[in-house]
């Protein structure tokens, strides 16, 4: 399971100002939480002062990097900013993200096999969002077919985000999402599967719990990496109990040793 | 998803002595508390006083009936409790339980058959409880092959028990028991599963939320009904954040209600 720390992100409160100001420690301390926390690879936009938003990303790419040896998800929907971020970047980075519009398959493709990074499919085309399991999976076919054939990009190095409709607009939306995992998974070798989850949520009471059961039971059908708050201690909990539930904690050392770590909260 | 109140049973504290002393109220308070917290049905057991266990159970039943609607889960090995309890007991009551051993299938099944009601099918047989998914789908199809082909009992009266073992003694274990739910209900067109689920934590610390994601995990997979405790309001909730999000809760309403009514718990 990748977690993917959600943290810095131009959109959240305090980062914008950070960014501005060329803030060092406050963006360096959430790094660093967030990697000491469990994050395997930390998301980086900088996307709100849309005409700083080069400069803005090549900052927070090297002022992450100098302290945390974690690769870095860049967030951001313009191929010259992500460009910025992949020439200074350290390691194998993950480009967040590609639709299966033509346009943008042709602007961020090329990035991601020049680069030799990884790259983050959303299962929509032109028509905004299908409601439905066949288009999101017709959709990632598009991705795969155009990413690993006209640009060579492994198949091992697509991600398909199956976007999450919240289940207050229409209640069937979790199990669309969960099958369109399942479908993916199954129809596409290889391939990897990444969610944000918490939209599931959006207009219901309670919106904490939800989103932690709605991420196991998307584990449970294969999804690979998660967008996530690593800070959040009972989320990180939920992925430990889901691992040791479905076979992934060998002899249960990774619960027993968080345990004693104090680091389980429910 | 059928909620089998697990509460009245005299290997539980208290249990026994209210058996013996006859003491009505108690028994049927504990029947009102489960059934209006959602309990759909009720387990009875009345194993500890072996000599007088069918006279207790044929107690037990008249006392839960008196004051609920609910068909009762008939709890015992010995097929002359079961009978006791069929003769007097109003509505369909489910037999447990069955394995797939032929002189337990030729004791109990005859029973399920001229009271017409349902039965538990424990998946193992005189080996015990195998440690692999083929062992355990193997022994729910002879149990549900003798029941339909040689008693004409309703394959959908069939509920088959895929047995749980703690991850603590094997961590594949979640794994194999969510399996053998899955393939159970591919295989075996129409036979319901149904689980007691808290055997998975056993032996390890923070059981109750090991508990409450593995029966989300289970339902799932398939998993028709559980034997619990409908008075833990939090694993009631996980049921209910289980229904939302499986698409299983039309427009949210029922977890929309149980919010308004206070009953969630997290």
């Amino acid at each position: 399971m990748l977690i993917i720390g959600e943290k810095i992100n131009s959109t959240l409160s305090g980062i914008t100002q950070a960014i501005e100001q060329r803030d060092k420690e406050y963006i360096q301390q959430l790094a660093k939480s967030q990697v000491d926390a469990g994050a395997n690879m930390l998301d980086v936009n900088a996307g709100t002062r849309e005409e700083a938003e080069a400069s803005d990303m090549e900052w927070l790419v090297k002022t992450v990097q100098e302290v945390v040896d974690v690769p870095l998800c860049v967030d951001s929907p313009d191929p010259k900013v992500i460009e910025t971020a992949l020439k200074i970047h350290r390691g194998k980075a993950l480009v967040n993200s590609v639709t299966a519009e033509k346009e943008r398959l042709e602007n961020i493709l090329p990035l991601v096999k020049k680069y030799e990074c990884s790259v983050i499919g959303l299962a929509h085309g032109k028509e905004g969002i299908p409601d439905n399991v066949g288009g999101r999976v017709s959709a990632a076919k598009s991705i795969v077919e155009v990413a690993t054939k006209q640009y060579c990009i492994a198949v091992e190095d697509i991600y398909i985000d199956t976007l999450v409709l919240p289940v207050s607009v229409d209640y069937k939306q979790g199990m669309v999402c969960l099958d369109t995992i399942r479908m993916i998974k199954d129809s596409i070798p290889d391939v990897r599967t990444v969610s944000a989850v918490s939209n599931i949520s959006y207009g219901l009471p309670n919106r904490a719990p939800i989103n932690k059961l709605f991420l196991s039971l998307a584990i449970q059908v294969g999804l690979d990496a998660a967008i996530i708050n690593p800070l959040d201690e009972k989320l990180m909990t939920e992925i430990r109990l889901a691992k040791l539930l479905l076979g992934k904690d060998e002899d249960c050392m990774g619960y027993l040793r968080s345990h004693r770590k104090g680091l389980l909260s429910f």
